[in-house]
């Protein structure tokens, strides 16, 4: 398979069979040979040679004409993991920060428009999404995300606000770009985040920055809650003081310095 | 590219991105171009086409001569976290059982001669090697691996055993054939596994299978610590009926009947 766009640098079976194997999902964990053609628009000859392929790997398996993914696929999220110190770090003050409030506890970094859940620790499923380590949301919506947003350099956040129309997931979702570019301001200046029902409704969310030593905001913490057990005043009152702690002793085993800049 | 080997189903360039992607790790968190091909033994140029299509596809991130992995390679695995509903299931159950014991939990499946952790709440690092989701550990070595192997199918059983050497970790590992057999001959019985520093010095865990609702077992729950902390006979008095109690619970959320076979 030479790349057929023209470009001799990109090699499309690559981008193919990364294709077919996200093409397992919540939806479709066990797909015919048929459905995965389907689902990616590839020939079923062409999916069929990545499926035996992946195979060989180790990260499909066939069975009775159904193909579902094996655990070895989890190694190349792994190898992020690894290579990310922070991730590890982190845990024990995710575990104590869940049972200190007894909400799930989140961390997350940004990447493009989006935040990922890099490390969490659930402790009851709040979201109609099924959130894990992985998912991506959208930034403008989530604590987390503003959080990283207001440490953001200015052409990333100039990048992420030019999108149009930003997602509103919720009714209450903000998409004016004044507004959010004023509550990233004032993010910046209280050192923490607190938004509710805009990624979803139901859903409250508190988050703080982590540091590097060289001060730049790498990640965000978040506690997430429902309006059913808590309210914005709660949160400010009770979890952020608790968050800014924890998230400051993160940056401290970053070797960083807490609200440095 | 074509398949070099002979074999026209296989795609040689996508088992080699694959292989690029994995080369990222804790050792080469940022390696060069250069690194990248010593470390895959491909060619330059061809890592080059490797990094330029997976950057493409916003995997992996160069920046001064040296390439990075983005969290967007975490998506890989979270399709198969999302395509298992047991790992969702199980993790408040993994959340108690570490607030119980003081002491990390995790969730692992059999792939192969190996177990891989697919779900963990780290209370504190016991072991040197890093463990998240996705670590793979030899399964003949742990408690989770024998518990998995006690119910497994005898061929995967054989084929497992009938590997030469058994890999030993530590100068206690049983490699033992016979020895082994009688062990999870004995987990079977018992309906659990205690496992004391056969996979590292100081390591000492123990662990209960997890049943779908046709009575298979298809994880394995674990509880680690340390010979610091605690003893074999203080986890088999303490633990164990946290673990097997924990352990039916999540059984129980998957439709099964605890202890079935």
């Amino acid at each position: 398979m030479t790349a057929a766009d023209g470009d001799r640098d990109h090699v499309q079976s690559l981008e193919r069979g990364i294709t077919v194997l996200l093409a397992f999902d919540a939806e479709h964990p066990n797909p015919t040979l048929a459905e995965l053609a389907q689902l990616t628009g590839f020939s079923r000859p062409a999916v069929r040679r990545f499926l035996i392929t992946l195979e060989r790997m180790g990260y499909v398996r066939g069975a009775g004409g159904r193909w579902s993914l094996t655990p070895r696929v989890l190694a190349i999220g792994q190898h992020y993991t690894a290579s990310h110190a922070l991730i590890e770090l982190a845990q024990p003050h995710l575990l104590h920060l869940a049972e200190q409030t007894q909400e799930s506890a989140s961390l997350a970094t940004l990447d493009g428009d989006e935040v990922v859940y890099v490390a969490r620790v659930p402790v009851r499923r709040i979201m109609s999404i099924n959130v894990s380590v992985g998912t991506r949301v959208p930034a403008h919506a989530t604590s987390m995300g503003r959080v990283l947003l207001a440490w953001a350099p200015t052409e990333q956040v100039d990048d992420v606000l030019a999108r149009h129309p930003l997602a509103a997931p919720t009714p209450n979702t903000v998409t004016d770009v004044g507004v959010l570019r004023a509550t990233l301001a004032e993010v910046h200046r209280q050192g923490w985040s607190v938004v509710s029902e805009e990624l979803e409704t139901g859903l409250l969310s508190a988050s703080a920055p982590v540091r590097d030593r060289s001060g730049a905001v790498v990640a965000a913490l978040a506690s997430s809650t429902s309006t059913g057990r808590s309210t914005v005043e709660q949160l400010e009152r009770d979890v952020v003081p608790l968050l800014v702690e924890t998230a400051d002793r993160i940056t401290a085993d970053l070797g960083g310095t807490a609200r440095a800049s």
